[in-house]
């Protein structure tokens, strides 16, 4: 991480996607309290699949929320906006001094494979990577009765590391947990994104004015056997760390642009 | 892309992140007519900075929309939600045949460096580009007045090369053309994705009843020196094409992690 100055305590930002008042933000802080200067800014409603989405229409708001850790109470704020409108929000306006570290979680459910796109908690830890701080997104894999006390304890662990040590300009971790107790999960992997998709899935009904609309549903498919990938690595019972990057570039796809002939006229040839 | 059934012409699915309304769609529309079977899935209103959004807790509609080109009526739907909504639903259930090509935009404004993230227009491509399909966003680096023909010679262009050739499995093209006469543009430019962010900027305001709200503002910096950036090449004068991908795994970082003695004891130390 950026160091704090010396002698201070870290300060950690904490964000979600699942909304400030959702248990697994809760249970982050309070797996964390005691690591640092601990502090919350997250949208005030839920805002699952939001991506990277940012608010440029209109307006957002901030409104104080009462936040309590173990050791007593931490400053929060909701944001009207996305997670990542919070992060720009708190870095911006809302904190005194920028974070040191960026924890976006605990999300209910996994955010693995293509799920990194459309998830909020990690475009959160994005955001922050973007403007230049250390952050990492947590994810515990399970969607219904989520049990958060585990995930808490890795996330306290991986903060510790990242606490500890420097990322990579521009990289940022995406963090999920199995939904296991203690004792079954086997350690840490670290991890890619595993190609895989969503195979939709769209139900057609009718409104009672017989007007038809679509409920987008589906199956996820892993389309990808490899054992290093995140998908994996949590069905092995692993804490799964994927280092990701907000450079999009495919930079090993150069080479199958040589014959393109991207050369030839610059005037474009629309007598075809 | 994909080969038709012999014989067959392509079909190509235009969608964008403006609105179905907006003029850049239909003047890609009218650059690519007689190229292919051409339909329109595109958003019924503005989309911009939606990033890789999809609806997940609301449903969608499908409205049929008239939509010309010089040959003729085309097929399109507006739909209420996102890009990457309506190109899912596009595959999914209007179009009777999935496409062989996607193309999005001709947005108005650039989306170079980090606002490939922000940008719905170039989510719709991406998830084509999940789905399976060849696909690419093209942008005019023009905010106001952006006059759309120039772009859309280069948008014919760089389509007629794609359906002549393969694009690598999961990488999609991100255009960006400057706005330029057809004669000042120097041709085609291979680039990376250029470090840049938003140095942002809220402006803070009252609103009539002393409540305080936030609207998002800032300036763009380029922090890359970098002459194969797709900043740099638009600068230039040049159309810049960047190979991305919806891989966002940092490969080239995991040696960084080499001495993050992630294989220590599964246990989490939590007596800290």
């Amino acid at each position: 991480m950026s160091s704090p100055a010396s002698g201070d305590e870290p300060r950690i930002l904490l964000c979600n996607d699942d909304g400030i008042h959702a248990p697994g933000i809760q249970s982050l802080a309070s797996a964390l309290d005691g690591l640092g200067e601990l502090s919350v800014v997250a949208p005030t409603t839920e805002q699952s699949a939001v991506g990277h989405a940012i608010t440029v229409r209109d307006p957002v708001r901030a409104h104080r929320e009462e936040f309590e850790v173990p050791s007593g109470p931490i400053p929060a704020w909701g944001v009207t906006g996305t997670p990542a409108d919070s992060v720009k929000l708190a870095c911006h306006e809302l904190l005194d001094t920028p974070p040191d570290l960026v924890v976006s979680g605990i999300n209910q459910g996994p955010n693995t494979a293509v799920n990194v796109l459309y998830s909020g908690t990690v475009s959160a830890a994005t955001e922050a990577s973007i403007l230049g701080l250390d952050s990492l997104a947590i994810s515990l894999c399970e969607w219904s009765e989520p049990q958060f006390e585990v995930a808490g304890q890795w996330a306290r662990r991986i903060v510790m590391w990242a606490l500890d040590r420097e990322l990579p300009q521009g990289v940022l971790l995406n963090v999920n947990v199995p939904a296991l107790s203690a004792e079954d999960i086997e350690g840490i992997a670290l991890t890619r994104q595993a190609r895989a998709r969503w195979e939709e899935g769209f139900e057609e009904r009718t409104d009672p004015a017989d007007r038809s609309y679509y409920w987008l549903s589906g199956t996820f498919v892993n389309l990808d056997n490899g054992s290093e990938t995140d998908l994996s690595a949590v069905e092995r019972g692993y804490v799964s760390v994927t280092p990701i990057q907000y450079d999009m570039t495919a930079h090993d796809a150069f080479d199958a642009f040589d014959d393109w002939g991207w050369d030839e006229s610059a005037e474009p040839d629309t007598s075809k």
